[in-house]
């Protein structure tokens, strides 16, 4: 079982190797993947894509062992299950930041590689203060495998035709609410 | 430059290694890509998808050269540039005796393999007379990999973004159109 607790579109600055740095907009995704078999445990599931370029995808799976590790390695001082929650909320002060000239939070993708390489990228958290720059979290992100971006791709179109046939159906009885309430109205 | 010929869904009979043969249905698309460097030269392109399972896709390829081969282990008897019609015409009567208990045209899609086995396929059109199976033609279509399906979903994604974009805006217009008129007629 899977739930969603974020999904926004961000703006980023993205840099990689051998290329000017450039600010965009990406789509934040956190969701929370629940399994109860064998034991109840819990991953915290990131994912970036851009929804103009379908075959943008980087991932990154989190399980409580390696949370562990993070928070060592971070110094972080919350535990997994409060993790999230942290996350989405310096999310949200990078977005609230964004129209400011000088925005004190920012959202970066750093990889060591060109454009368009499958390495991993790093997201970082950046507060910008006058005296420096302070990574609040760096998260550590995949690009997605044919596979991945496959399967992902397949989710993309199986909910937007299931939008697609809503509006369809709304479409075909505002015609008929619509031709019946004219109707009445010149009778 | 490439052009859409026939893109129908059609009822098929499916015969994989190991499995009972099942009656269902399949998109075929007919397309034409005309490259004009270094030399114009055309390939017709055989794609079989499903519009229920997104990841369901067989390619086929034939350059003119292919075509040759094809023709002499077929004893075909055309061109290559009547080949696409006559193909088209083939698919068009099997659809035409769809609805038959007994249809004279079929459509098959056999494999040596097992089912998602990622081995080729033969698309068969077969004649059924008091007599025999006359097999028509026979292309071997080869599965999509993890790219050729990555790239066939954008595309589909894209599309269905313009259709419901498309749709978004038909619903707002007649909205206003409606909600205009309504208050013209009430006045």
């Amino acid at each position: 079982m899977s739930r969603q607790l974020f999904s926004e579109i961000v703006r980023i600055l993205v840099r990689y190797k051998d290329c000017e740095e450039r600010r965009t907009t990406i789509r934040v995704t956190v969701e929370l993947h629940c399994a109860s078999n064998p034991v109840y445990k819990k991953d915290l599931i990131v994912r970036l894509t851009d929804d103009i370029d379908p075959l943008f995808l980087y991932n990154l799976i989190i399980t409580e062992d390696d949370f562990q590790s993070l928070k060592h390695q971070q110094g972080l001082l919350i535990d997994f299950s409060a993790f999230p929650q942290k996350f989405i909320d310096l999310l949200q002060q990078c977005i609230q930041e964004e129209s400011k000239d000088v925005p004190r939070f920012l959202l970066q993708l750093v990889s060591s590689a060109p454009l368009f390489d499958y390495t991993p990228a790093y997201l970082n958290v950046v507060e910008t203060n006058p005296f420096k720059h302070l990574n609040h979290l760096s998260l550590k992100l995949l690009h997605g495998t044919d596979v991945e971006i496959k399967k992902y791709l397949a989710s993309c179109l199986k909910c937007i035709k299931d939008e697609k046939l809503l509006l369809e159906q709304q479409l075909k009885k505002i015609k008929e609410d619509f031709t019946r309430q004219l109707a009445c109205t010149q009778k």
